[in-house]
């Protein structure tokens, strides 16, 4: 079988979850080719040689060039902090490596756009890394509205709520400085539900946001006492209108105590409705108005039998899945496409949109009007 | 319209509830008659006058005799401790009256087996009042087991679960003394879930129970620091076998903290479960075996439509009733039975029958080993 | 003990309620007072007829204006449409009749200020029946707030979903025509959640609000396949600023199929979190952030122990209360009021800072931008 | 660092999660020693061949003699049928390895005893693989207990459900022959929730069972419309006693209807109660009676904070685990033990006194009294 060499730059957080995928999707799923842990990338020597151990690369770079031009590498994996997609990624292209990058695309339109061109003019595979499509019950909400299940659509409500910054005392991290990060709660969870919703229910043509930062300024870390001004949104609350008429209505905050990663969504349909709770992952809750009036009321499905998207490949049914599993989804899906050379879902033209929606919303929450999103 | 006066004994808990049912039930129901609140009996004057007037009754009285004996009273409503049953019963019976009597029916099944002799030869109109019959969510459930919506049945397990008496200083009274209150959590809160089972599933043929009495021994009300034996049960756990082959499972405690009026029941068939909770009565869950694989789970029915069972004399959908609703239904098919001269269930025969459960548990308890039924 | 006489406008859905709840308060309420259900009035003498001697009055009237000029009249309870809130309102205060009134308190802004001002001039005792402010577990939330144990409030977020027109061919009834009912779920549910809002957080200084139709025309009641435009909002989504810097997220809607009476309602601070759902109202979760950190959750508190506002009055813990036992806590604190000569909450002016609220955001849906809040 | 070569007997379900458990656990947890892949083994070579390769062994073996005599390997990881796993591990015992064995430890008592004997002698690394132990909310269920967080323990009920079999037509697999499978759902299932309540509340002394098959003839795998004899049980229910005198109602059973993978237990103290159920794994719900009386309630504890055991080791908060992270954790803590040459629990000794509960409930469903377990 056929080997696919993975170069992924980046170590932490996302990059241990993106590891974790390359390693464990051969030994769930079938594939036509296999991926191999050849090199991973990281600024710093010695702790990227551990990461290397710790998580089963081969080898090791702290130059995302020296990987991105490395001819053994067929894939590159893009899980550094936001502020160095666009580079990484375009120089990725122009040398045909196959892209799977992380969320949010970019720091702004300007470089989504500049991902996408480079993309498609190299004629590269290119992926997104919108991990939550791949949860199985995502993926049957996907499933039941493709096929008419709910009707017309009304609704979508979302909100992704954590609550890991409350405390006035916690310091001012790199995620908390605008330079760094772009944005706060509004690019790294606003996001994905944004993402969400244009997965589930279509494109948005309108948007009335605002940004709110709650604590102006935080200590800085490692200096005694002294204290910064906090430079991203703490919170961001948005409306917004679908164009197939749908409302939208979105909340992101990291300041709702006992919300830990609370991504809760609900869809209102003509014919039903469907409910999701990323919390309780394995569950999809679905109301359906053909059923007999005295005994209708949402279903409490548990999104592990073997009809269920990606759920046959792990466990008998009432075994639940965890998070990591949707990265092995998403690497799936996206080493088929690279086999075979197509494109796969999200594309970098998703995050693209994305990024325009991230955008309207920013500039609404300053001009305290609605904002129209082009395309 | 022709009135039907009822004389109440007892004003305590059961008495409040009943009387909130007689005073209601023509405010909500169509009746062919019109209830009464003639008169309320009890054996301390001034608290029964008290209690007359606050609940709304005519009349008051203080010694049973005279209410039974009242040739203006058409029903007898027994609200009082379980040791007077029988005797109130009994007496009632003889002279014509329409009986409703509060649960267990008796203390033993000799008294009960009398009771039920008493109002046949007297051709009475008489009825327990398990109240829980009539929650719409029960009504419901009762209805699609008939229609034979569940199948087969295979299993009825179900636990009626409180706290009130987990801390040992908690004083010995009247309800923890054998000779007045019989029983404990075993006549108390098992009775009902063995009336649900037989009501829902059908006639228990054997049993194996065990009483645990976990706090031997309590202060004395009104004595400093002296303490008296508990002489009943603080728990009851029971398994046991239907005669249509289902397995029931059954446990009764006031032991279990954070549990204040906790009775969950859950039966399942060949085709299809039900799941109830009395902490959340208006809703019913049901799991339907015949929907498509890809969408099977529990439904959640708020049981507050128009079409189900009770619901539709109170208020729009989604606005939810209380305990209370409960004996406002049981008056309301009473009154009915008694205005066509009808039967109707639960009878006193259920009330023995059930008496004949709890005994037969009692004596597992004992020998320590199953025990058949009688019928 | 002293009577008041009741006379109330009005005897449908509202009417049965608060006929309800005049009946039972002093069945399970110690007041001063003792209230009579005197008169009913409707327009239809026979339709009026047959409610009070279903729900309990002692006369009948068809003109309200009979009512208000009844010198035996004490108070006068507004539970009619919308549109003649104002009109029987400033009648009754001029009368000198102390004044329950449903909500919305009337159809705009100028209507409100009036009745408030009549209200004011008369001296008498008003007040908006906002009955959810009265449900156990929302007066322990109020009370848990006042006294700090949320800390600094960052979200207020709620939503009222419903399903009862979803079907297209659902006719255009009075409630769905702009001159009648003044708008459709705005003025109907929204402002339930506005009113908690402020009741639980504070004052609203900035709204962006959004009214939408789905279903622009609908059959003529009683006319064979003609259609009529639909002349109010099917759903309403609102964002909102406090005046203590907390965000607000309101969504009603009509359109939410299998949500039937769906109040949903959470509040994130700076030291806990709490969450009310009004299907589930006996209950209320709360985050407390001071519990040791391994063993941090919501609590799931069952709002029925005597210390919880009003609940010791009915059963004991676990048994449920119902909705229409909201309207019997509003009317008790009503009656003591009025017992005493002293002011209640909400009164009026609560009411029309509601409107406020309400005509606010029908602006900005409007002009599509933030509108600020008068007061 | 020190390799440890594991040969792993089996390669179906159980070994498809070892295999997991072993290739992952020092990808997450950090390790004195390093656990390598290094045989195989299954009867048919061709399928063990591909095992191999999907799940990442090194070698495969057909004879598991073959494995236990190979002298590089130091595990012997027995994830066979019941029927094996005494003579598997006698000889691995006899042979020096250190050994994770499946659960049941046997088919009986007597094999149960001959193991433990084995391991004693040869002075082994022995455990059972009662994987669920160490799911994060379990261990901090025990954690929290030891710390004496419920006092005294009044109850522990608990019950195992799902439905795989409930359909007559399913066909008579070896797991529903007695020869092959010992029992059906009292060992594979019943035997989980045993296993638990002696982990969290101590020794049973005393337990009274009956065991129950529904369907008795099923289809022969294979054979045209022919039937044979179903020679284990459906379901069983079980009462006991410890020895602390707490309680215990079990229930397990493969008849019921949307349990996909059900195992609810609960238990209730002097001072609290816990609440568990597999099929939503990440949560502990935990009563504490210490809480003010107007803020009781369950909490709902989402166990995946750095403080809780084993979370801290894979994600941030809010992200759950699955299923088959309860295997890594196992493996975690056996290898080090197997590195230490230390004891570690639950070993053999624990899956005798299991294996001596089941035989006890077994001999009670024929004797029909309760039976004594020996120690």
């Amino acid at each position: 079988m056929k080997s696919l060499n993975v170069g992924l730059i980046g170590y932490q957080f996302m990059g241990r979850a993106h590891s974790n995928a390359w390693r464990q999707v051969d030994k769930f799923f079938s594939l036509p080719v296999k991926p191999v842990l050849h090199t991973i990338c990281g600024r710093d020597a010695q702790r990227v040689e551990a990461a290397a151990r710790q998580l089963g690369w081969q080898k090791t770079a702290t130059r995302w060039q020296d990987v991105v031009s490395d001819p053994e590498i067929d894939i590159i994996d893009i899980s550094t902090a936001n502020d160095t997609h666009a580079e990484i990624a375009i120089a990725a292209a122009k040398a045909g490596k196959s892209i799977l990058c992380e969320k949010p695309l970019a720091r702004n339109v300007r470089e989504a756009e500049a991902m996408l061109a480079a993309v498609k003019k190299a004629g590269v595979v290119h992926m997104i890394c919108h991990n939550y499509r791949r949860i199985p019950a995502i993926a049957q909400a996907k499933k039941m509205i493709a096929a008419g299940d709910l009707g017309r659509i009304f609704h979508y409500r979302a909100r992704y709520l954590q609550d890991w910054i409350v405390d006035p005392d916690f310091p001012l991290v790199w995620r908390l400085q605008g330079k760094l990060a772009g944005s706060g709660a509004h690019g790294d969870i606003n996001a994905h539900i944004i993402d969400l919703g244009r997965h589930l229910v279509g494109e948005l043509v309108e948007v009335c946001g605002h940004l709110e930062t709650f604590i102006k300024e935080r200590p800085l870390p490692g200096s005694k006492g002294r204290k910064g001004r906090v430079t991203v949104d703490d919170a961001a609350v948005t409306l917004g209108r679908f164009k197939n008429g749908a409302l939208c209505n979105l909340e992101a905050s990291r300041f709702a105590l006992g919300r830990k990663n609370h991504l809760q969504l609900e869809i209102n349909g003509s014919k039903g409705s469907l409910v999701f709770d990323l919390e309780d992952m394995n569950r999809l809750k679905f109301f359906d108005n053909a059923d007999p009036s005295d005994r209708q009321g949402y279903r409490d499905i548990l999104v592990t039998e073997p009809v269920h998207p990606y759920a046959g490949a792990w466990w008998p049914p009432g075994h639940i899945l965890g998070y990591e599993h949707t990265f092995v989804h998403t690497v799936f899906d996206f080493l088929k496409a690279v086999a075979k050379g197509r494109p796969v879902e999200p594309s970098f033209a998703e995050g693209l949109q994305n990024q325009r929606v991230l955008a309207a919303i920013e500039k609404s929450s300053t001009t305290r009007r609605w904002v129209k999103i082009p395309r």
